[in-house]
């Protein structure tokens, strides 16, 4: 998408290669929304070491990154041996496989190239061939986000106040996004609409990755505290929400997302106001059972006790009308513990929505209701 | 109640009256949770502006305030002239009304203190009966705080999880609080519970004052992001929940509070969890006909871009697994900017909550229906 520095307006992806340089192009989300900056990792190990250290989130951004990080290290390699080159190429799988354990996209994404690569006749052929393939990984990321937001768009009319939570953002895959694609599609289309963001406490990725990606859209929206939907929806002010998932249940039509997803679709039901929930195909879980078999990460406690961000000058319109302490240097990174110091907290990170909440499930092959997802498995990819 | 310090246990109140020094005594609470003092105002005119700077706040905490304030200001007249000295008394009246134009806690209770000092036969005897007043307005807030802990307390079994939401503590009172008072009196009743603390976003009331003040009473308590509490219904972990009111209107039930206390309300209706409102009587609205009328405060969108804290050590159990930026001086406090530099924020501060979600409203005189309270309105102080 489209992000402006210093008056220039230049087309981004979150991730992308520079072929000259055999090197994975990321932006630095760490920095966002603070700062836009790209960084260019110059090995696999670099490449994997970018994805352990949260330079690049989000499930099909890190796919993307472990695709070209494959391609990088595959073509890092120098020599004709094929044994030699196979050996290589398991060392460079299971390093970016190594760098974040628990996620499913990297691994599916090495083995879709890996398995292109076979048909090459030699290390020089198969090095092309795995640049070619990462490059396909990387679109076929983008174009079901835009299918995703073609059908999407067709929910929001012009006028309209769309509530946001979490960010399920371009940051989150290669480009356009899940939650974010009506939003994007339904702007070129001429549409006029407001977004609340919520701000999404604890770690706040509404109110700094969802609002830096509209702002740079020039989409017209709010920050509001995840208290305040409740209050807006009673007074008629919000006519649709859209939230991404990270995994939805093929079998149930349960939905996990960031905690709070829940809370938004209980209030979203009494006040009825659709609630929809978008996601690349790849989401879908079809083995689970229940939502209740999810497991529902219980995140570090200083996340919810304190908060980051930007030292902000005292009395600048960053600042409000809160005075900073004199002397306290501004523009710089720091963790502030806001809490009670003797208080501990808990902090889940997720939680499960159930089918009867949801209004439908926005998808690159169209929109369905959450328990239509298992009828149509076969058309959706749930036959593997 | 208990304040600790340095291993050693005071029981403070909010508000107090030092009167050998003619002094107002109160907790500086603009330093808490990561600091405790207490402030001596010199004169009136030095609580009247302990009122604007919000060292004091909460709707009993201010009316006592206010009362000690004038009491105070009487009491430093020197002469005998009964006219002088009324004119005196007017400006001290005026000057703390000034201090927080919209409340209406100061005027009741200075209107209160100067229809006692009516009776005295001269200006000492008049100052005597000031402070006397004041003293006995003090002891009111503290003895209703402790009645509604009583009724209160009845809802409280041993091994429940309690949520709460915002401060309705000791420190918006005199002492003991509305929606802490049940806890602490069901404490003293050797009864063994949880809390869930709201954090409370944006100002954070939950994690800083409320969680302080449990921490104080060894109560022990979570404090939790405001989106978890769907969750935390959702698999069965609270039982009952708690908040406070600024403003319930007696001829309809509605009950203004914190923004965020609907979306409470809403979710633990879904989960059939009993859902409290506790008040003292002064915070009952017997003239508005219907909870629009109610004016619901925009606050200054800098609190829900932000926040304010203490910068945490790096690595310190304060600031858990995230690394500070090195350099940032520790232990000063500081507001930063969490949002998006670029992006605006809307920040209503109160939300209103139909009758029909509240399970009863807890008062010093029992606990009612929302809609018993316009019948029972002789009762409860509504025929004035």
């Amino acid at each position: 998408m489209n992000v402006t520095i210093r008056g220039r307006t230049r087309h981004y992806r979150t991730v992308s290669f520079d072929v000259a340089a055999n090197s994975v192009v990321l932006i630095e989300q760490r920095l966002l929304p603070h700062e836009f900056a790209l960084v260019k990792t110059t090995s696999f190990r670099d490449t994997a070491r970018a994805i352990t250290d949260m330079i690049v989130r989000g499930a099909g951004a890190i796919g993307a990154t472990a695709a070209y990080g494959f391609a990088q290290g595959v073509r890092a390699f120098r020599g004709s041996s094929q044994e030699k080159f196979f050996r290589h190429c398991d060392l460079v799988y299971q390093t970016l496989k190594a760098a974040r354990p628990t996620a499913v996209d990297p691994v599916n994404a090495m083995n879709q190239i890996r398995a292109t690569i076979q048909s090459g006749q030699s290390v020089a052929e198969q090095q092309v061939l795995a640049l070619a393939a990462a490059e396909e990984f990387a679109q076929d990321d983008v174009r079901h986000c835009e299918q995703l937001g073609q059908h999407g768009a067709k929910l929001i009319r012009s006028g309209m106040n769309i509530l946001t939570h979490c960010n399920a953002g371009w940051l989150a895959f290669v480009d356009v996004g899940s939650a974010t694609a009506p939003l994007y599609t339904a702007q070129t289309q001429g549409k006029k609409f407001n977004v609340y963001c919520d701000e999404t406490r604890p770690r706040s990725q509404g109110a700094t990755l969802t609002a830096w990606e509209l702002a740079q859209q020039g989409i017209p929206h709010q920050i509001i505290a995840d208290n305040a939907a409740g209050h807006l929806m009673q007074r008629g002010k919000i006519d649709l929400v859209i939230v991404g998932s990270d995994r939805t249940l093929g079998r149930t039509g349960e939905v996990a997302n960031k905690i709070g997803t829940y809370t938004k679709a209980v209030l979203a039901r009494r006040h009825g106001i659709p609630f929809y929930v978008a996601i690349p195909l790849s989401t879908i879980d079809w083995k689970l059972r229940s939502g209740f078999e999810i497991p529902i990460e219980e995140r570090h406690e200083s996340e919810v006790l304190g908060a980051w961000g930007v030292v902000a000058d005292p009395g600048a319109r960053v600042g409000g009308p809160i005075p900073n302490q004199a002397g306290q240097p501004t523009g710089r990174r720091a963790y502030i513990r806001v809490a009670n110091p003797d208080s501990p907290g808990y902090n889940p990170g997720f939680d499960v929505t159930p089918p009867e909440l949801i209004t439908g499930i926005i998808t690159p092959a169209g929109i369905f209701k959450p328990k239509e997802l298992w009828r149509r498995r076969h058309q959706l990819g749930g036959d593997g």
